[in-house]
């Protein structure tokens, strides 16, 4: 078994999406920047989305093209549609990301589309990408509880996550869409995912809504998962519990990680800088719950 | 198997004998009767100690005078030796806290004893306790970091653990006091102990400083751990650690136990107001990481 564990940082693009200020093409590439610098493997680097719909993902375009070269750093953009993908492959984007949310009423309520429908969709992109020879994975978005619903089933997570294998995504995020996960529900969620469909098939997206991001991380760590979604200084929010906090924070689950003994390939020097950098672009990246002491540290 | 879990809000000593302010009488009086009010089963009081060294703990008889009575709260005090038991039994304090290190520097440091001399001053207090027949728990400090020693070997504490409860200790408090361990780390000495000692002879308390507490809370209840220490608002220092957060806070725990399933018997409502007014007297605490989306859930 590996000793590594791979931190995608999410900060540009679900981070940056979800807080009230919209950063200059420069200041975006500038926090890409410093995270590449600080040795994230993989970055979520932008949307290719309406600029009217998300003014925040406005030009991601010109984001890729300004990204540090030759770095060996996994850049991604999320794609709504087969439009998004038609832009990513044009721009030869390395790995594109689909959402499908597990709760029919999300669907409805985010794309206008049941999960019959959204599921087509994306095999459909899922089929283009195939041909095309194109890296494309899914999120599978409130995988534990949905703003609408409640507690989702976890049949539902095995049918949609099921679905979009077998359509030929690359890899699946189950994401816990409004931080609404316990580590228990994490735990035993993740574990029969990996049973069915491999761990090296499955990452893991949580907020830190109700405190319970790293605890969730270390949940997932149990089930056999060594892929996380993360985000820089804990930037985001989330758009359904206004004044919530967001992401969980790289530096808080790079700590945890490595103190539990795997390897992330993170400088934590670094990325306490671009945790700053984050604080300062926005104003409300709160940083990590362990950033006075990791500071204190260096 | 019980589907309760026992909360002891350590914040009216733990926590305010480590941050810089010190509260009057009157103000401790009410932060404990906010929390008797929102139905913690258990509270740290306050401590017998020389209000010389301790300042923040002057007048804890006093304190004990005042307490709302006849509530069924099982109030508890620190005691540093004899001569804090006696203050203890002459006040008829239903619980009393012994404190002794596994870690033999940390007893140097702190007490200016060897962890020999500890254990023995422990036992002599311990059996006047049998004969008085009082009923006094024991810490076992420095359970898996020592700010001196480093990492702490598991059969130190199993030793130390063996021999307090050897003494006559009533139960076993395993703490992480600079907040160093990792969720992984409390599992595994966690599930030792408990198969050793039993689950139900011990209980858990943990501080927040590398962003763990929650997750520590989870992994100690997997090991099979239904007790715990806590502090409203996450009040609190770390005397080794300046600028770095406290104990795991209160509300946060209490979101995380009672969405895993276990009753507390605690009113969340109460509890926040509680959380609002140890930040309110105390200006430091910094409230649950939860506490922002809890408030817009009343």
């Amino acid at each position: 078994m590996t000793n590594q564990i791979v931190i995608n940082d999410v900060g540009p693009r679900d981070g940056l999406q979800n807080q009230p200020k919209t950063l200059s093409i420069e200041e975006r590439v500038s926090l890409i920047t410093a995270l590449v610098e600080a040795g994230l493997p993989a970055i979520e680097v932008g949307a290719f989305v309406s600029p009217k719909a998300v003014p925040a993902m406005a030009g991601t375009d010109e984001v890729f093209a300004q990204l540090p070269k030759d770095k060996g750093v996994n850049y991604s953009a999320l794609i709504p549609n087969a439009r998004g993908f038609e832009t990513g492959v044009k721009l030869n984007v390395p790995l594109m990301s689909l959402v499908v949310a597990a709760s029919s009423t999300m669907n409805e309520k985010n794309i206008r589309m049941t999960t019959a429908q959204s599921m087509s969709m994306s095999s459909d992109v899922l089929g283009m990408a195939k041909e095309l020879n194109r890296n494309v994975q899914a999120y599978v978005a409130t995988a534990w509880e949905c703003p609408f619903e409640g507690i989702v089933q976890q049949d539902e997570v095995l049918k949609v996550t099921d679905g979009l294998i077998k359509a030929g995504a690359s890899h699946i995020v189950v994401a816990d869409t409004i931080g609404a996960a316990a580590p228990d529900a994490v735990h035993s969620l993740m574990s029969k995912l990996a049973a069915e469909f491999g761990a090296d098939k499955l990452s893991c997206h949580f907020h830190d809504t109700r405190a319970m991001g790293v605890a969730n991380v270390y949940a997932a760590i149990e089930a056999g998962i060594r892929q996380f979604d993360a985000s820089i200084g804990g930037l985001g929010g989330c758009p359904f519990a206004p004044g919530a906090t967001g992401n969980v924070a790289t530096e808080d689950i790079v700590l945890l990680i490595e103190q539990m003994g795997f390897e992330t390939g993170i400088n934590m020097s670094k990325l306490l800088e671009a945790s700053d950098l984050a604080t300062e672009l926005t104003g409300t990246a709160r940083g990590g719950h362990a950033k006075a002491w990791l500071k204190q540290q260096k």
